[in-house]
């Protein structure tokens, strides 16, 4: 195992290297004279020239994983948005190396690729575990799929703007949690009803004058409150 | 302008060698000389090759987007509803020839990148819309991207299993009703409020019980009654 000052030394030589001579244009060779080690070492740290772009997608995929396989179906709203949010912390503590791989990968299409297919496997990983905690519901697929879809789009958009510098450092967190908070109202919208009944309405009325009532009619003085959103 | 007669006759030749001797190893030539036309023809019908593969694209788009233009934010659900089913029936009126493109833009490269950037368009679609018609909210462009895709992805989640013979021909369009059901009980779970609030609740109580009271409570009788799922 080749610790991880050096695979940090080898992705800073190698974004430096494609920014200033193009992703096509420099070799591994360089890469491993720019960071001071030999070729051998970078073939220890990386499997290809490409990986150093993303020296982090495996560590931070099993801690997502982690997340994830330490829910239950009643604590799967919280888990997955731990989960996300380890992903989005990741990039906020990468910094510079988070944004100058947004251009290069923004600029070169084997690059794009390779980040496009890193998020499929974000979205694959989610739509197991929501899939699981699902149940033996016909629609469980679907489900799934529509749920692991909202939680990356809406990582993925607040990640972007941060990437993008229309969102601050400090501010980034909260914008995640803001999206997130939309992005569990639709979760708890669409959650199986355990044979009971899901319904959904919207009201001008004063809620401290409706929901008292609301709760009288359905024998739950307290317990599991309607949500307002 | 070819006549669509054509256009079919190439297209089902261009599908037909494809699925012999592979795509690579098919010709504009090969493909204009199975239909019984010249080149020249092949040419006045699509761009390149590849177009032969999705000849109505373009044309749906243009419906999907006459059908969503002709929305307002209040009768948004609907619309999306709707321009989502009529590209589910376009496929579904191909039969054979959506079935055999499945199977190529599965194993051809080429076409699973055409096919990926086909569905791009479409979501931008959507989104442009949905952007639109969420007016002037500071996370107007995360909604609209959340529900784009809840629409898109449940449509191909549908399409997808009609394509593998999951879903027989009559049943494609229920089990879309029922995907959109939910689609749609999520959207209005992320709907702005416009001055009221949503409320979102789960009960084991009989139903017809629960709404009358619940409708009388709200002052609306019978304009827009609660929804259930």
């Amino acid at each position: 195992m080749v610790k991880p000052p050096i695979r940090e030394r080898l992705t800073a030589a190698a974004l430096e290297l494609f920014d200033e001579r193009g992703y096509e244009q420099t070799t591994v060779d360089d890469i491993a004279a720019r960071a001071g080690v030999g070729r051998t070492t970078f073939f220890r740290a990386f499997g290809a020239k490409d990986d150093a772009v993303f020296p982090h997608h495996e560590q931070v995929l099993l801690a997502v994983r982690d997340r994830l396989e330490a829910a239950t179906p009643e604590t799967a709203p919280v888990a997955v948005v731990e989960a996300a949010r380890l992903v989005l912390r990741h990039y906020l503590t990468e910094g510079d190396v988070a944004r100058t791989r947004y251009r290069l990968t923004s600029s070169v299409p084997a690059l794009r690729h390779r980040e496009i297919a890193s998020m499929q496997q974000y979205q694959r990983l989610f739509r197991g575990y929501v899939a699981r905690w699902q149940g033996d519901r016909p629609d469980a697929g679907l489900r799934a799929e529509l749920l692991a879809n909202l939680v990356v789009t809406a990582h993925n958009h607040v990640l972007r703007r941060w990437l993008r510098g229309l969102v601050a450092d400090d501010a980034a967190e909260a914008e995640f949690d803001a999206a997130m908070a939309l992005v569990t109202g639709m979760f708890a919208s669409a959650e199986p009803a355990a044979g009971g009944s899901i319904v959904v309405f919207r009201t001008d009325r004063d809620l401290g004058t409706v929901l008292p009532t609301l709760r009288a009619l359905l024998g739950e003085p307290s317990a599991e409150p309607p949500r307002t959103a």
